[in-house]
């Protein structure tokens, strides 16, 4: 937790903070080892990022005094990722990597080798979901949020969403074997696909060449999801 | 396990390749789901890959009859990686992302914010290392193990290790703040150093930069370890 993210809920009218959840009261008393007069780094959900002095920290509550609050969050990335949904250890590493790395917009797809049972995971409850996202952002320095959308049919996906995700964007489908290799240093908004631990059929890929996207590779070495999606923000962007 | 891993032990003196431990007797089993009949890449550790016949399937072996052997390993990275020793469970993983990602040597490294009972952690006995190169290397297909050399006090690090390393390689240190970013796309001998969760203190980046290493930052982001390591390997290469 580089940064204590705040709910807007967290402010008081009269500029203090107030802070009663029991996972960042034991952080700030655990891993922080805070105590009154520490000035922390705090953002406001979707808003800005400042400095709060540490009045009072007990076993019910952290109260604060609002220093500042006029720094801008980083700039996101200019992707929206479409990650075939993976195992649900990986999914929740996956998330917190790719939010702490600026992605804003995640798209969790069904494919041919996606194992259904990963749609009935608890991991992909919002409130599993929005807790993973919370921690990418309070690791990161961050206070956006990303959105995630399920698309459990791939099908559905290409007629309906893919169209449209493509009308501004690149389109750019990490696959082995591709011919061109993974573009580096790009700024344009881009669509992002990643197949599953396994890759995407060969139909998929053809589906999704065919809808506009550009192929490309990351080499000859076969990483693990979650290597892969860094690996390939930190190329692209 | 996109590939089997085999010591030179496996090899029988005709040709035939014969497995007979569990953990790779079980995969074969329960993730491959092989038969006999099967097809499998196999690679010899230190040398080249190829393709096995799956012949039979026990309880007690998997007998192979080795086809081809002629493919090179994918290159490696040019890249001596000195990492601050991270806390245990993010050792694991980091060991495995940055073998699949092509490192051959890697330091760890006491710093000023390392723990030092991480130094005490079952993780670092040989056995378990071994292990997760091995895992590293079926992850991504490749042969050749990466070295790895535990260096436990910064000082003797800077004095008698550091300048034989920059000898013939390019030392850049990750650190947020530095003014440059990280370079893109090198190819050159390259020896990263990358701090621990909290950084380097200021007293070692100085140190660092005295002695001939360049900063560098990726970004305003403040990324975990393994998430910092693969994004950065990911730019540089």
């Amino acid at each position: 937790m580089n940064l204590i993210l705040l709910d807007p809920n967290d402010l008081t009218v009269d500029g203090h903070v107030c802070i009663t959840d029991p996972r960042r009261l034991t952080h700030l008393r655990d891993v922080h080892r805070s105590t009154p007069g520490a000035l922390l780094t705090v953002g406001v959900q979707g808003g800005n990022m400042g400095k709060a002095l540490l009045k009072e920290l007990s076993a019910e509550r952290a109260y604060f005094q609002l220093e500042t609050l006029d720094e801008p969050p980083p700039p996101p990335l200019p992707v929206h990722l479409v990650l075939a949904l993976p195992r649900p250890r990986m999914l929740a590493r996956t998330l917190e990597h790719v939010t702490a790395l600026g992605v804003k917009e995640i798209t969790l797809l069904h494919t041919k080798r996606v194992e259904k049972s990963y749609w009935q995971s608890p991991e992909l409850r919002a409130e599993k979901i929005h807790q993973h996202l919370l921690l990418g952002l309070e690791q990161a320095r961050d206070t956006q949020l990303p959105t995630v959308t399920l698309s459990k049919g791939f099908r559905p996906f290409l007629e309906q969403q893919l169209p449209d995700l493509l009308g501004n964007r690149r389109g750019l489908v990490a696959h082995p074997g591709m011919p061109d290799p993974c573009p580096r240093n790009i700024s344009e908004p881009t669509l992002l696909l990643v197949g599953p631990e396994g890759g995407f059929i060969a139909w998929e890929v053809e589906q999704l060449l065919t809808a506009g996207c550009e192929g490309m590779h990351l080499g000859p070495r076969i990483l693990r999801v979650e290597t892969a999606v860094t690996a390939l923000l930190s190329r692209l962007f």
